[in-house]
């Protein structure tokens, strides 16, 4: 039976979200897998009591009596503070007890914590955030989206591998194109960087390369010049691109609010898909990418929601087989390289 | 009477849009103008042929035999080729027969040339295309908007006061708050170039600095940290983010129709409401700042609305004196770094 590890100290809205979406993962998502609340027993415990419900015997409660700040350095926290919830939960995974871990806690410290105590496949230089955005069909996959500020051109290319292997385990496409996230198609667009990367990824094997895309193209609709499943950039302009896009979803709804005062009283299918289309929520957090197991960043202000649907993504990544499929693909990466 | 050059062959749809647009603007604006086609007499005159009554009595035709392709590299073009319609629309203006600039050509060649043949203020480093996001309500200015894929920390802090000078002289905002696009408000996020501008623009006199904001604070609502009235970033990442913001207004539109099959069988004036709010049309093109005169840059696919908008904001930047004023206002910046 797969093992979540859930971080039940991280996140704005610990542990109610946390507890609330275990809870409903356990009664409405269809595998067979078992819970691990990471944190502080009695305030877990003190949450449980809101739920008589919750399936017990497929729920554990993992003491960790330290808990990292959101606003706390990542790496320092890690290494100081080996009883918070995220050490404990990354540290039960290593030793063969877990096989997943959700946080909602800070994503710096989740990131380092998972490098550190997990290990990074051979061949991947850094592990990367997988951000799905949704488009309200087929969602698209920016990667990185946040944890990598300033990325040399071998990282870059590494997380096309990366985000193609995720494409193809996760979403079902066989084939996944991928994109450079640039302001011009042409060769001679973008700064030192990005040209580099633009070089390597059209001889890069086993990636179906489109070329540089624009901001445009992230998107599917009749603007794109190419239809794309993995968009490249660093974390800097995906984290940028990111948040703006979850404002501009609000923003939206807002607008048509306003402009259309009764639109929420229309039969609520058709509203009530649209508002979901937009939703992070359903997408339920973003896989660390290159780790030796599985790892899923959460929003810090993610809703139960959303702990549910990051429990889903953690399961599904344990039982195709993610991580393990990310190393045999740079395993080969290397190969190939040293042949 | 304010005289605005129109580049008519520029733009995806030229001569029509371009032709169209100066018909409308010389309709409908109220402001006393007069407008100067720049192109192919034949092409234009040809054109006009199907604006029978447009006023013939405000409008010139200046004969240019060339033109700057969109694939053409920018400083190249303008140097091998005077004769094209920007050129000899900028030297218009900077021989005194013309007092604003209109293109929807090779942004980039727009760009070299106004910089080349109008020159900069003394001061200013690096010219910088002012792109207005629609919001539905009060726009916010985004700049570099893609004209400056690098920058130096201080050709950015530069871009902090081109923009708060455009805000108060053609968005009546008195006291227009300046915000550092990053990933997160913390002194220590981004790479070296804008951990460096924040330092700075911290100390920078007459800028109303909020701090580091975060892709959602673009967009006002209550999302935002701190609402913010200009945004400053490099042309990579301010050209991404307003390509996606386009490709996200209509996909939003895109699947509102979708959901709710009849709503644009609504009483019109709701839903042409909303359309229009995410309508960079409405908003005429992008000014470039920094340079000694006026030169407005259009979207490449610019419609006959946007080139009339793009007249209108010629006219308010060229009747406000905004050229001067950031004249004045980096004069006094050097002033004060030289005591």
């Amino acid at each position: 039976m797969i093992r979540v590890a859930v971080d039940a100290m991280g996140g704005d809205r610990a542990p109610q979200a946390e507890v609330a979406g275990a809870s409903d993962a356990l009664a409405t998502l269809p595998d067979d897998f078992l819970i691990q609340l990471v944190g502080r027993t009695q305030v877990i415990e003190a949450e449980l009591a809101k739920h008589p419900k919750i399936d017990r015997s497929r729920l554990e409660v993992h003491e960790a009596a330290d808990v990292i700040g959101m606003g706390e350095k990542p790496l320092a926290a890690v290494r100081r503070k080996p009883e918070s919830s995220i050490v404990r939960g990354l540290t039960l995974q290593k030793a063969g007890g877990s096989d997943a871990f959700v946080s909602a806690g800070n994503t710096g410290a989740v990131l380092a914590g998972s490098t550190l105590l997990l290990g990074l496949h051979h061949g991947v230089d850094r592990a990367t955030v997988a951000a799905l955005f949704p488009t309200g069909g087929a969602p698209t996959l920016v990667l990185d989206g946040g944890a990598n500020v300033d990325c040399s051109a071998r990282e870059l290319v590494g997380f096309a591998y990366l985000g193609s292997v995720y494409m193809r385990d996760l979403m079902g496409r066989p084939d996944p194109v991928v994109g450079l996230l640039n302001i011009g198609e042409e060769e001679e667009k973008g700064g030192a960087v990005v040209r580099e990367v633009h070089q390597l990824l059209k001889q890069a094997p086993r990636i179906n390369y489109a070329g540089n895309i624009e901001g445009r193209d992230i998107l599917p609709g009749p603007w794109q010049r190419v239809p794309v499943d993995v968009v490249v950039c660093d974390g800097f302009v995906g984290n940028i691109v990111l948040k703006f896009y979850e404002a501009a979803g609000r923003l939206f709804v807002g607008l048509l609010k306003d402009s259309v005062p009764d639109i929420f009283e229309r039969p609520a299918p058709a509203i009530s898909r649209l508002v979901r289309l937009l939703d992070y929520s359903e997408y339920g957090g973003a896989p660390l990418l290159g780790i030796r197991g599985v790892s899923i960043i959460c929003h810090g202000s993610s809703s139960a929601n959303a702990i549910k649907n990051a429990i889903r993504v953690a399961v599904q990544a344990s039982r195709s087989g993610l991580s393990q499929h990310i190393g045999a693909e740079f395993a080969q990466r290397e190969a190939a390289a040293q042949s």
